[in-house]
Protein backbone atom coordinates (compact mmCIF):
# COMPACT_ATOMS: atom_id res chain seq x y z
CA UNK A 1 0.00 0.00 0.00
CA UNK A 2 2.74 2.41 0.88
CA UNK A 3 3.83 1.28 -2.25
CA UNK A 4 1.74 1.82 -4.15
CA UNK A 5 0.95 6.05 -3.05
CA UNK A 6 5.36 6.32 -3.25
CA UNK A 7 4.89 5.14 -6.79
CA UNK A 8 1.70 7.11 -7.36
CA UNK A 9 3.77 10.46 -5.62
CA UNK A 10 6.77 9.76 -7.94
CA UNK A 11 4.36 9.35 -11.27
CA UNK A 12 2.37 12.68 -10.59
CA UNK A 13 5.39 14.13 -9.93
CA UNK A 14 6.86 13.32 -13.23
CA UNK A 15 3.24 14.33 -14.80
CA UNK A 16 3.84 17.99 -13.20
CA UNK A 17 7.26 18.56 -14.71
CA UNK A 18 5.75 17.10 -18.29
CA UNK A 19 3.05 19.77 -17.68
CA UNK A 20 5.25 22.44 -16.90
CA UNK A 21 7.51 21.72 -20.13
CA UNK A 22 4.16 21.91 -22.24
CA UNK A 23 2.75 25.14 -20.88
CA UNK A 24 6.01 26.55 -21.12
CA UNK A 25 5.97 25.75 -25.03
CA UNK A 26 2.44 26.40 -25.70
CA UNK A 27 3.17 29.82 -23.94
CA UNK A 28 5.90 30.20 -26.82
CA UNK A 29 3.43 29.07 -29.56
CA UNK A 30 0.70 31.58 -28.68
CA UNK A 31 3.48 34.72 -28.52
CA UNK A 32 4.60 33.15 -32.08
CA UNK A 33 0.74 33.29 -33.42
CA UNK A 34 0.48 36.89 -31.61
CA UNK A 35 3.35 38.14 -33.38
CA UNK A 36 1.90 36.94 -36.48
CA UNK A 37 -1.31 38.60 -36.28
CA UNK A 38 0.64 41.90 -35.56
CA UNK A 39 2.95 41.44 -38.43
CA UNK A 40 2.27 39.13 -40.99
CA UNK A 41 -1.06 40.04 -41.77
CA UNK A 42 -0.48 43.77 -41.73
CA UNK A 43 1.60 42.72 -44.16
CA UNK A 44 -0.91 40.66 -46.55
CA UNK A 45 -3.32 43.96 -46.81
CA UNK A 46 -4.08 44.34 -50.42
CA UNK A 47 -3.90 47.61 -51.98
CA UNK A 48 -3.73 47.57 -55.81
CA UNK A 49 -5.30 49.78 -58.36
CA UNK A 50 -5.52 50.55 -62.14
CA UNK A 51 -7.11 53.51 -63.55
CA UNK A 52 -7.25 55.24 -66.99
CA UNK A 53 -8.51 58.17 -68.78
CA UNK A 54 -11.31 57.03 -71.50
CA UNK A 55 -10.44 60.40 -73.64
CA UNK A 56 -8.01 62.55 -75.11
CA UNK A 57 -7.24 65.99 -73.76
CA UNK A 58 -5.66 68.58 -76.19
CA UNK A 59 -5.71 71.24 -73.42
CA UNK A 60 -4.32 69.49 -70.39
CA UNK A 61 -1.52 71.27 -69.32
CA UNK A 62 -0.85 71.32 -65.54
CA UNK A 63 -1.60 69.98 -62.02
CA UNK A 64 -2.47 66.60 -61.47
CA UNK A 65 -2.82 64.45 -64.56
CA UNK A 66 -7.00 62.78 -63.48
CA UNK A 67 -7.53 58.92 -64.31
CA UNK A 68 -11.51 59.19 -63.51
CA UNK A 69 -11.90 55.37 -65.15
CA UNK A 70 -11.32 52.84 -61.95
CA UNK A 71 -10.43 49.24 -63.41
CA UNK A 72 -9.53 48.27 -60.18
CA UNK A 73 -9.08 49.94 -56.84
CA UNK A 74 -8.53 46.82 -53.91
CA UNK A 75 -7.69 48.88 -50.92
CA UNK A 76 -9.13 51.98 -51.79
CA UNK A 77 -6.21 53.99 -52.25
CA UNK A 78 -6.85 55.70 -55.52
CA UNK A 79 -9.19 58.67 -55.75
CA UNK A 80 -10.60 58.86 -58.99
CA UNK A 81 -11.97 62.25 -58.96
CA UNK A 82 -8.61 63.81 -57.43
CA UNK A 83 -6.39 61.45 -59.29
CA UNK A 84 -4.28 61.03 -55.91
CA UNK A 85 -2.90 57.93 -54.26
CA UNK A 86 -2.66 58.04 -50.56
CA UNK A 87 -1.29 54.87 -48.80
CA UNK A 88 -3.77 52.91 -46.76
CA UNK A 89 -0.99 51.43 -45.17
CA UNK A 90 2.60 52.12 -44.83
CA UNK A 91 4.99 49.65 -47.67
CA UNK A 92 6.79 49.29 -49.77
CA UNK A 93 4.72 50.51 -53.71
CA UNK A 94 4.95 49.84 -57.54
CA UNK A 95 3.83 52.73 -59.13
CA UNK A 96 3.35 52.27 -62.95
CA UNK A 97 2.36 55.24 -65.64
CA UNK A 98 1.29 55.55 -69.39
CA UNK A 99 0.52 58.69 -70.90
CA UNK A 100 0.37 59.11 -75.12
CA UNK A 101 1.23 62.26 -76.30
CA UNK A 102 -1.46 64.04 -78.17
CA UNK A 103 -0.18 63.79 -81.57
CA UNK A 104 2.92 65.72 -81.65
CA UNK A 105 1.95 68.13 -78.90
CA UNK A 106 4.68 66.89 -76.30
CA UNK A 107 4.33 65.40 -73.21
CA UNK A 108 6.27 65.12 -70.14
CA UNK A 109 4.88 63.58 -66.47
CA UNK A 110 6.40 62.76 -63.79
CA UNK A 111 5.34 60.17 -60.81
CA UNK A 112 5.34 62.39 -57.55
CA UNK A 113 5.43 61.87 -53.78
CA UNK A 114 4.28 64.26 -51.24
CA UNK A 115 4.84 66.41 -53.75
CA UNK A 116 8.39 65.43 -54.98
CA UNK A 117 9.12 64.23 -58.72
CA UNK A 118 10.54 60.69 -58.33
CA UNK A 119 10.68 59.45 -62.45
CA UNK A 120 9.57 61.19 -65.64
CA UNK A 121 8.09 59.99 -69.08
CA UNK A 122 8.00 61.52 -72.14
CA UNK A 123 6.33 61.31 -75.52
CA UNK A 124 8.40 63.79 -77.81
CA UNK A 125 6.82 65.74 -80.64
CA UNK A 126 9.35 64.56 -83.26
CA UNK A 127 6.51 61.80 -84.04
CA UNK A 128 2.73 61.56 -83.17
CA UNK A 129 1.09 59.69 -80.16
CA UNK A 130 5.05 58.71 -78.79
CA UNK A 131 4.03 56.20 -75.83
CA UNK A 132 5.49 57.57 -72.34
CA UNK A 133 5.76 55.64 -69.53
CA UNK A 134 7.87 55.02 -66.63
CA UNK A 135 7.76 52.41 -62.98
CA UNK A 136 9.12 53.75 -59.25
CA UNK A 137 9.14 51.55 -56.59
CA UNK A 138 9.01 53.27 -53.38
CA UNK A 139 8.82 53.57 -49.71
CA UNK A 140 5.68 55.06 -48.10
CA UNK A 141 4.43 55.83 -44.37
CA UNK A 142 0.43 55.41 -44.09
CA UNK A 143 -1.14 58.54 -45.68
CA UNK A 144 1.62 59.28 -48.10
CA UNK A 145 0.59 60.41 -51.43
CA UNK A 146 2.01 59.67 -55.21
CA UNK A 147 0.34 60.95 -58.14
CA UNK A 148 0.84 61.72 -61.80
CA UNK A 149 1.59 65.58 -62.38
CA UNK A 150 2.41 67.47 -65.34
CA UNK A 151 5.83 68.54 -66.16
CA UNK A 152 5.59 69.80 -69.96
CA UNK A 153 3.75 70.04 -73.25
CA UNK A 154 -0.29 70.52 -73.40
CA UNK A 155 -2.85 67.19 -73.47
CA UNK A 156 -2.67 63.30 -73.86
CA UNK A 157 -4.15 60.54 -76.11
CA UNK A 158 -6.54 57.76 -74.81
CA UNK A 159 -9.35 55.53 -76.32
CA UNK A 160 -12.56 54.53 -74.20
CA UNK A 161 -10.86 51.59 -73.98
CA UNK A 162 -7.47 53.46 -71.71
CA UNK A 163 -4.45 53.86 -73.25
CA UNK A 164 -3.29 56.52 -70.77
CA UNK A 165 -3.71 54.84 -67.50
CA UNK A 166 -1.83 54.76 -63.92
CA UNK A 167 -1.95 51.28 -62.08
CA UNK A 168 -0.43 51.01 -58.24
CA UNK A 169 0.13 47.95 -55.67
CA UNK A 170 1.90 47.22 -52.58
CA UNK A 171 4.45 44.67 -52.50
CA UNK B 1 -1.04 8.01 5.07
CA UNK B 2 -4.56 8.95 4.96
CA UNK B 3 -2.82 12.55 4.67
CA UNK B 4 -0.57 11.67 1.82
CA UNK B 5 -3.19 10.27 -0.05
CA UNK B 6 -5.77 13.40 0.89
CA UNK B 7 -2.61 15.33 -0.76
CA UNK B 8 -2.04 13.66 -3.82
CA UNK B 9 -5.87 13.93 -4.64
CA UNK B 10 -5.56 17.56 -4.33
CA UNK B 11 -2.11 17.84 -6.37
CA UNK B 12 -3.93 15.68 -8.97
CA UNK B 13 -7.02 17.58 -9.44
CA UNK B 14 -5.06 20.73 -9.89
CA UNK B 15 -2.71 18.80 -12.56
CA UNK B 16 -6.29 17.67 -14.40
CA UNK B 17 -7.80 21.67 -13.97
CA UNK B 18 -4.15 22.71 -15.84
CA UNK B 19 -4.25 20.13 -18.48
CA UNK B 20 -7.19 21.18 -19.16
CA UNK B 21 -6.58 24.59 -19.75
CA UNK B 22 -3.21 23.38 -22.01
CA UNK B 23 -5.70 21.32 -24.32
CA UNK B 24 -7.89 24.07 -24.70
CA UNK B 25 -4.44 26.18 -25.86
CA UNK B 26 -3.58 23.75 -28.15
CA UNK B 27 -6.60 23.75 -30.04
CA UNK B 28 -7.06 27.10 -30.19
CA UNK B 29 -3.38 27.11 -31.79
CA UNK B 30 -4.16 24.41 -33.80
CA UNK B 31 -7.51 26.24 -35.40
CA UNK B 32 -5.30 29.21 -35.84
CA UNK B 33 -2.79 26.80 -38.14
CA UNK B 34 -5.39 25.17 -40.07
CA UNK B 35 -6.93 29.49 -40.85
CA UNK B 36 -3.02 29.68 -41.97
CA UNK B 37 -3.25 26.95 -44.33
CA UNK B 38 -6.22 27.56 -45.46
CA UNK B 39 -5.45 31.20 -46.20
CA UNK B 40 -1.98 32.60 -46.09
CA UNK B 41 -0.54 29.52 -47.65
CA UNK B 42 -2.63 29.87 -50.32
CA UNK B 43 -1.65 33.50 -50.76
CA UNK B 44 1.58 32.32 -51.20
CA UNK B 45 1.41 30.33 -54.07
CA UNK B 46 3.70 32.00 -56.52
CA UNK B 47 2.19 32.58 -60.33
CA UNK B 48 4.56 34.34 -62.70
CA UNK B 49 5.08 34.48 -66.27
CA UNK B 50 6.95 36.41 -68.94
CA UNK B 51 7.07 34.73 -72.27
CA UNK B 52 7.66 36.83 -75.95
CA UNK B 53 8.01 36.25 -79.35
CA UNK B 54 10.71 36.16 -80.73
CA UNK B 55 10.54 37.15 -84.65
CA UNK B 56 8.37 39.77 -86.80
CA UNK B 57 5.35 39.37 -88.11
CA UNK B 58 3.98 41.84 -90.98
CA UNK B 59 0.66 40.20 -91.09
CA UNK B 60 -0.83 39.80 -87.93
CA UNK B 61 -4.23 41.42 -87.96
CA UNK B 62 -6.81 39.96 -85.64
CA UNK B 63 -7.50 37.65 -82.59
CA UNK B 64 -5.16 36.37 -79.91
CA UNK B 65 -1.56 37.39 -79.85
CA UNK B 66 0.19 34.43 -79.13
CA UNK B 67 3.66 34.51 -77.70
CA UNK B 68 5.07 31.35 -77.90
CA UNK B 69 8.70 31.37 -76.07
CA UNK B 70 8.43 31.26 -72.42
CA UNK B 71 11.03 33.23 -70.10
CA UNK B 72 9.54 32.06 -67.29
CA UNK B 73 6.23 30.18 -66.15
CA UNK B 74 6.05 29.96 -62.26
CA UNK B 75 2.78 27.40 -61.58
CA UNK B 76 2.16 27.25 -65.06
CA UNK B 77 -0.34 29.38 -65.81
CA UNK B 78 0.39 30.51 -69.21
CA UNK B 79 -0.22 28.30 -72.04
CA UNK B 80 2.64 29.09 -74.62
CA UNK B 81 0.50 27.53 -77.53
CA UNK B 82 -2.82 29.83 -77.34
CA UNK B 83 -1.39 32.73 -75.52
CA UNK B 84 -3.92 32.78 -72.54
CA UNK B 85 -2.99 32.80 -69.43
CA UNK B 86 -5.51 31.27 -66.84
CA UNK B 87 -5.61 32.04 -63.08
CA UNK B 88 -4.98 28.61 -61.15
CA UNK B 89 -5.89 30.55 -57.81
CA UNK B 90 -7.87 33.65 -57.10
CA UNK B 91 -5.86 36.84 -56.66
CA UNK B 92 -4.61 39.96 -57.30
CA UNK B 93 -2.85 40.04 -60.77
CA UNK B 94 -0.59 43.01 -62.25
CA UNK B 95 -0.16 41.98 -66.23
CA UNK B 96 2.08 43.80 -68.47
CA UNK B 97 2.51 43.70 -72.07
CA UNK B 98 4.89 45.28 -75.13
CA UNK B 99 4.35 45.46 -78.37
CA UNK B 100 6.15 46.71 -81.05
CA UNK B 101 4.87 47.88 -84.09
CA UNK B 102 6.24 46.66 -87.42
CA UNK B 103 7.69 49.66 -89.20
CA UNK B 104 4.53 52.03 -89.87
CA UNK B 105 2.37 49.54 -89.56
CA UNK B 106 0.16 50.77 -86.69
CA UNK B 107 -0.44 48.34 -83.81
CA UNK B 108 -3.16 48.65 -81.26
CA UNK B 109 -3.51 45.55 -78.85
CA UNK B 110 -5.79 45.11 -75.68
CA UNK B 111 -5.31 43.10 -72.06
CA UNK B 112 -7.97 41.22 -72.17
CA UNK B 113 -10.23 39.67 -69.09
CA UNK B 114 -12.43 37.11 -70.22
CA UNK B 115 -12.94 38.55 -73.23
CA UNK B 116 -13.43 42.19 -71.71
CA UNK B 117 -10.71 44.62 -72.86
CA UNK B 118 -9.56 46.63 -69.68
CA UNK B 119 -6.12 48.40 -71.07
CA UNK B 120 -5.27 49.18 -74.42
CA UNK B 121 -1.31 49.90 -76.13
CA UNK B 122 -0.19 52.14 -78.77
CA UNK B 123 2.14 51.98 -81.75
CA UNK B 124 1.44 54.85 -84.13
CA UNK B 125 1.99 54.53 -87.49
CA UNK B 126 3.68 58.21 -87.72
CA UNK B 127 7.02 56.91 -86.88
CA UNK B 128 8.43 53.24 -87.20
CA UNK B 129 8.84 51.01 -84.82
CA UNK B 130 7.51 52.61 -82.13
CA UNK B 131 6.70 51.03 -78.46
CA UNK B 132 2.96 50.53 -77.25
CA UNK B 133 2.59 49.54 -73.52
CA UNK B 134 0.51 48.64 -70.80
CA UNK B 135 -0.14 47.22 -67.26
CA UNK B 136 -3.64 46.22 -65.30
CA UNK B 137 -3.77 45.57 -62.03
CA UNK B 138 -7.02 42.83 -62.30
CA UNK B 139 -8.45 41.17 -59.15
CA UNK B 140 -8.85 37.08 -60.65
CA UNK B 141 -11.00 34.19 -59.52
CA UNK B 142 -9.63 30.87 -60.31
CA UNK B 143 -9.78 29.88 -63.86
CA UNK B 144 -10.55 33.96 -65.11
CA UNK B 145 -8.28 34.21 -68.13
CA UNK B 146 -6.40 37.22 -69.79
CA UNK B 147 -4.88 37.79 -73.20
CA UNK B 148 -3.17 40.13 -75.64
CA UNK B 149 -6.05 40.85 -78.50
CA UNK B 150 -5.93 42.85 -81.21
CA UNK B 151 -7.64 46.14 -81.41
CA UNK B 152 -5.98 47.74 -84.94
CA UNK B 153 -3.05 47.64 -87.75
CA UNK B 154 -1.22 45.01 -88.17
CA UNK B 155 1.71 42.68 -87.65
CA UNK B 156 4.41 43.32 -84.74
CA UNK B 157 8.34 43.67 -84.57
CA UNK B 158 10.92 41.51 -82.39
CA UNK B 159 14.10 40.64 -81.79
CA UNK B 160 15.35 36.66 -80.87
CA UNK B 161 15.63 38.26 -77.78
CA UNK B 162 12.04 39.46 -77.41
CA UNK B 163 11.25 42.80 -77.49
CA UNK B 164 7.43 42.20 -77.99
CA UNK B 165 6.07 40.52 -74.27
CA UNK B 166 3.55 39.92 -72.07
CA UNK B 167 4.07 39.24 -68.48
CA UNK B 168 1.92 38.40 -65.79
CA UNK B 169 2.34 37.70 -61.56
CA UNK B 170 0.28 37.08 -58.59
CA UNK B 171 0.41 39.82 -56.27
CA UNK C 1 -8.03 3.63 1.56
CA UNK C 2 -7.48 1.39 -0.97
CA UNK C 3 -10.34 2.18 -3.42
CA UNK C 4 -9.40 5.92 -3.22
CA UNK C 5 -5.99 4.32 -4.22
CA UNK C 6 -7.19 2.93 -7.00
CA UNK C 7 -8.90 5.42 -7.83
CA UNK C 8 -5.83 8.16 -7.84
CA UNK C 9 -4.10 5.38 -10.04
CA UNK C 10 -7.03 5.69 -12.45
CA UNK C 11 -7.54 9.49 -13.11
CA UNK C 12 -3.05 9.77 -12.59
CA UNK C 13 -2.89 7.07 -15.74
CA UNK C 14 -6.06 8.81 -17.77
CA UNK C 15 -3.81 12.11 -17.22
CA UNK C 16 -0.52 10.87 -18.68
CA UNK C 17 -2.43 9.64 -21.59
CA UNK C 18 -3.88 13.23 -21.69
CA UNK C 19 -0.69 14.26 -21.47
CA UNK C 20 0.94 12.74 -24.27
CA UNK C 21 -1.67 13.51 -26.56
CA UNK C 22 -0.69 17.07 -25.53
CA UNK C 23 2.58 16.33 -25.97
CA UNK C 24 2.49 15.18 -29.58
CA UNK C 25 0.00 18.29 -30.74
CA UNK C 26 2.42 20.67 -29.31
CA UNK C 27 5.62 18.81 -30.76
CA UNK C 28 3.64 19.06 -34.24
CA UNK C 29 2.86 23.15 -33.71
CA UNK C 30 6.35 23.55 -32.84
CA UNK C 31 7.25 21.49 -36.41
CA UNK C 32 4.63 24.44 -37.96
CA UNK C 33 6.21 27.12 -35.99
CA UNK C 34 9.79 26.00 -37.22
CA UNK C 35 8.80 25.38 -40.92
CA UNK C 36 6.63 29.15 -41.31
CA UNK C 37 10.19 30.69 -40.04
CA UNK C 38 12.50 28.89 -42.51
CA UNK C 39 9.74 29.25 -45.36
CA UNK C 40 7.37 32.23 -45.28
CA UNK C 41 9.40 34.70 -43.22
CA UNK C 42 12.12 34.55 -46.06
CA UNK C 43 9.45 35.00 -48.84
CA UNK C 44 8.63 38.49 -46.58
CA UNK C 45 12.06 39.50 -47.47
CA UNK C 46 11.68 42.86 -48.96
CA UNK C 47 13.79 43.92 -52.13
CA UNK C 48 12.65 46.42 -53.99
CA UNK C 49 14.68 49.33 -55.88
CA UNK C 50 14.37 51.99 -58.24
CA UNK C 51 17.50 53.72 -59.89
CA UNK C 52 17.97 56.22 -62.69
CA UNK C 53 20.33 58.23 -64.74
CA UNK C 54 20.10 62.07 -64.34
CA UNK C 55 21.72 63.15 -67.13
CA UNK C 56 21.84 61.98 -71.02
CA UNK C 57 24.72 60.14 -72.96
CA UNK C 58 25.70 60.98 -76.56
CA UNK C 59 28.19 58.38 -76.58
CA UNK C 60 27.55 54.96 -74.15
CA UNK C 61 27.54 52.21 -76.76
CA UNK C 62 29.02 48.65 -75.11
CA UNK C 63 28.57 46.98 -71.37
CA UNK C 64 26.49 48.05 -68.70
CA UNK C 65 24.01 50.82 -68.69
CA UNK C 66 24.60 52.46 -65.06
CA UNK C 67 22.17 54.28 -62.98
CA UNK C 68 23.96 56.09 -60.48
CA UNK C 69 21.20 58.19 -58.76
CA UNK C 70 19.42 55.50 -56.28
CA UNK C 71 15.51 56.62 -55.60
CA UNK C 72 14.81 53.54 -53.44
CA UNK C 73 17.23 50.30 -52.65
CA UNK C 74 15.64 48.44 -50.61
CA UNK C 75 17.20 44.99 -49.43
CA UNK C 76 20.57 46.42 -50.72
CA UNK C 77 21.00 44.47 -53.55
CA UNK C 78 21.19 46.97 -56.18
CA UNK C 79 24.65 48.60 -56.61
CA UNK C 80 24.85 51.88 -58.35
CA UNK C 81 28.56 52.20 -59.00
CA UNK C 82 28.31 49.08 -60.75
CA UNK C 83 24.72 49.08 -61.94
CA UNK C 84 24.25 45.20 -61.10
CA UNK C 85 21.99 43.87 -59.19
CA UNK C 86 22.73 40.75 -56.93
CA UNK C 87 19.85 38.86 -55.65
CA UNK C 88 19.81 39.00 -51.66
CA UNK C 89 17.76 36.09 -51.60
CA UNK C 90 16.13 33.91 -53.81
CA UNK C 91 12.98 33.97 -55.14
CA UNK C 92 10.76 35.41 -57.98
CA UNK C 93 11.69 39.05 -59.06
CA UNK C 94 10.27 41.17 -61.55
CA UNK C 95 12.59 43.65 -63.29
CA UNK C 96 11.60 46.82 -65.27
CA UNK C 97 13.90 49.37 -67.82
CA UNK C 98 12.83 52.07 -69.53
CA UNK C 99 15.40 53.94 -71.93
CA UNK C 100 14.79 56.52 -74.08
CA UNK C 101 17.05 56.99 -77.05
CA UNK C 102 18.92 60.03 -77.43
CA UNK C 103 17.15 61.78 -80.78
CA UNK C 104 17.89 59.35 -83.70
CA UNK C 105 20.62 57.32 -82.01
CA UNK C 106 19.19 54.23 -81.96
CA UNK C 107 19.12 52.17 -78.51
CA UNK C 108 18.44 48.30 -78.07
CA UNK C 109 19.35 47.57 -74.25
CA UNK C 110 18.95 44.02 -72.84
CA UNK C 111 17.59 42.37 -69.61
CA UNK C 112 20.60 40.47 -68.82
CA UNK C 113 20.62 37.39 -66.15
CA UNK C 114 23.77 35.93 -65.44
CA UNK C 115 25.25 37.00 -68.54
CA UNK C 116 21.98 35.77 -70.28
CA UNK C 117 19.37 37.98 -72.31
CA UNK C 118 16.19 37.91 -71.60
CA UNK C 119 14.09 40.51 -72.93
CA UNK C 120 15.11 43.78 -74.95
CA UNK C 121 13.92 46.94 -75.71
CA UNK C 122 13.91 49.17 -78.70
CA UNK C 123 13.83 53.25 -79.37
CA UNK C 124 14.45 52.87 -83.20
CA UNK C 125 15.77 56.08 -84.92
CA UNK C 126 12.60 56.63 -87.36
CA UNK C 127 12.09 59.49 -84.50
CA UNK C 128 13.52 61.87 -82.24
CA UNK C 129 13.10 60.51 -77.95
CA UNK C 130 11.58 57.01 -78.61
CA UNK C 131 10.94 55.32 -75.31
CA UNK C 132 11.98 51.58 -75.32
CA UNK C 133 10.46 49.47 -72.63
CA UNK C 134 10.25 45.68 -71.15
CA UNK C 135 9.50 43.72 -68.20
CA UNK C 136 10.79 40.24 -67.30
CA UNK C 137 9.99 38.16 -64.63
CA UNK C 138 12.62 35.58 -63.60
CA UNK C 139 13.34 33.10 -60.69
CA UNK C 140 16.52 33.84 -59.10
CA UNK C 141 19.01 32.16 -56.81
CA UNK C 142 20.87 33.85 -54.39
CA UNK C 143 23.88 35.92 -55.68
CA UNK C 144 22.26 35.75 -59.14
CA UNK C 145 22.74 39.10 -61.03
CA UNK C 146 20.90 40.85 -63.38
CA UNK C 147 21.69 44.50 -65.09
CA UNK C 148 21.01 46.59 -68.52
CA UNK C 149 23.05 45.59 -71.00
CA UNK C 150 23.67 47.74 -74.57
CA UNK C 151 22.51 45.32 -77.48
CA UNK C 152 22.56 48.19 -80.53
CA UNK C 153 22.90 51.81 -80.82
CA UNK C 154 24.34 54.82 -78.86
CA UNK C 155 23.70 56.82 -75.92
CA UNK C 156 20.31 57.74 -73.88
CA UNK C 157 18.07 60.55 -72.93
CA UNK C 158 17.19 61.45 -69.29
CA UNK C 159 16.32 64.88 -66.91
CA UNK C 160 17.41 65.44 -63.78
CA UNK C 161 14.26 63.53 -62.71
CA UNK C 162 15.14 60.60 -64.39
CA UNK C 163 13.65 58.94 -67.21
CA UNK C 164 16.34 56.26 -68.42
CA UNK C 165 15.44 53.77 -65.39
CA UNK C 166 16.00 50.58 -63.81
CA UNK C 167 13.39 49.05 -61.10
CA UNK C 168 12.95 45.52 -59.58
CA UNK C 169 11.57 43.53 -56.47
CA UNK C 170 10.80 40.24 -55.11
CA UNK C 171 7.61 39.13 -55.65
Amino acid sequence: MNKTVDSLKVELKDAQIEQLKLSSAVTSLEMFRMNLNNSKFDLQKKVAFTAGVTSSSTTWNRGTLVFPTVINNIGGGYNPNTGVFKAPTEGHYVFFVTVVEYIKQYSKVDIVLNGSSKVRTIGDSNAAFQTGVNMAVLRLQQGDTVWIRHASGKGYYSNSIPITTFSGFLL
